[in-house]
């Protein structure tokens, strides 16, 4: 049994997608990065990767890459269960968080959740996604960026 | 065994009381939000309801709901507790930091730590709460804000 | 088994040594604090002094002690560990971030890795460091400050 911790923070900016545990989320703003800049789905493989003990997302993902430029990020976590699988590693559970100003993610939780257990190869009972804002304090709050963290437990199978 | 993750802010404003952790800390402002504010009780909740994976603080609690207004928020946690009795957990541990630059936490954390205890029905060893500050840093450095986050194992019963 | 969580934050200041995790990392400002100021090795003590629920980096370490004045965080770090040891656990596994928008951390890691991994007496696959930033954004973003995150798990003996 091991336990992992994820961060993550993409800007918001004008003429980009937003896009949150691969679910296209209606927004004036979108957020920026070399890939699809997917902060809650990036915040969970962080977490998968440092309960794997085996680095990073910017180790296996180089932003400098071109191959990962606008990749989709669900993509990256079916790279990241199939590494967890080959190493003996399940899924015990996931619990994230969204920091973000605007828009309401409630809407769109149970949408990212499944997307997240069929790649994870879990059960929704073991995922969980909570949505909060830092209530206008800080970037996230002045909505120049959106913030996500995550932790994971996984299980030898 | 599953783990869970709690992060909560609320703001500095002056003309309300600062409750941490269930303690009135004498303190010339005090945290703004639809119930009493309780930045840290908040994250205990969230990191619970986060391991159970059902959801966060406003899925259970609307900030809509009148009935939330100024709300005691070891009421919630008393509820919170009652619903992982329910679902079959109780508390492995919890580990939890404040986010502060003012005032000095450390006179009041047994009480918390007390507070906490009774209501999750688990021993004293098994909870500890940090303090620590952003050096001047950031909105909790300004003083605009307090912060905190909140890591929880819970057991199988 | 127990979960422990630990954050830290220092200032980026000239004239002082940015040491991380043990490393001296030439860089053109370091981090300002009473002891060395090791952002990422105070994250690390704190979340095993979590897991041990015995307090804080500052209930240990009092930042008033001038025994504490330019301290090696790493020799803090022995002290958490023989504290560890005598309580009867030991480290089931380290994941950590460190949150800077520069230098780069990756040439880095590995030895910070080695010093924690021969301090803390576990194998280094139970040791895991990653490095973000917050792409511009917020204290981190504006180089005012670099702070650091740390999730542990420690088993009993």
């Amino acid at each position: 049994m091991r336990v992992g911790i994820g961060y993550d923070v993409h800007k918001l900016v004008e003429n980009r997608d937003l896009i949150i545990g691969g679910v296209k989320i209606p927004h004036e703003k979108g957020l920026l990065g070399h890939s699809d800049a997917d902060v809650l789905t990036h915040a969970v493989i962080d977490a998968i990767f440092g309960a794997l003990a085996v680095g990073d997302l910017g180790s296996h993902f180089p932003d400098t890459d071109e191959k990962y430029k606008n990749a989709d990020s669900l993509k990256l976590m079916e790279y990241t269960y199939k590494l967890m699988n080959y190493m003996g590693y399940k899924i015990g559970n996931i619990d994230c968080t969204i920091i973000a100003q605007s828009p309401k993610m409630a809407p769109y939780l149970d949408e990212m959740k499944e997307n997240f257990g069929k790649i994870l190869n879990t059960d929704l009972k073991n995922i969980n996604i909570k949505a909060t804002t830092e209530e206008g304090l800080g970037f996230t709050g002045k909505k120049e960026g959106i913030a996500s963290q995550c932790i994971c437990l996984i299980l030898k199978k």
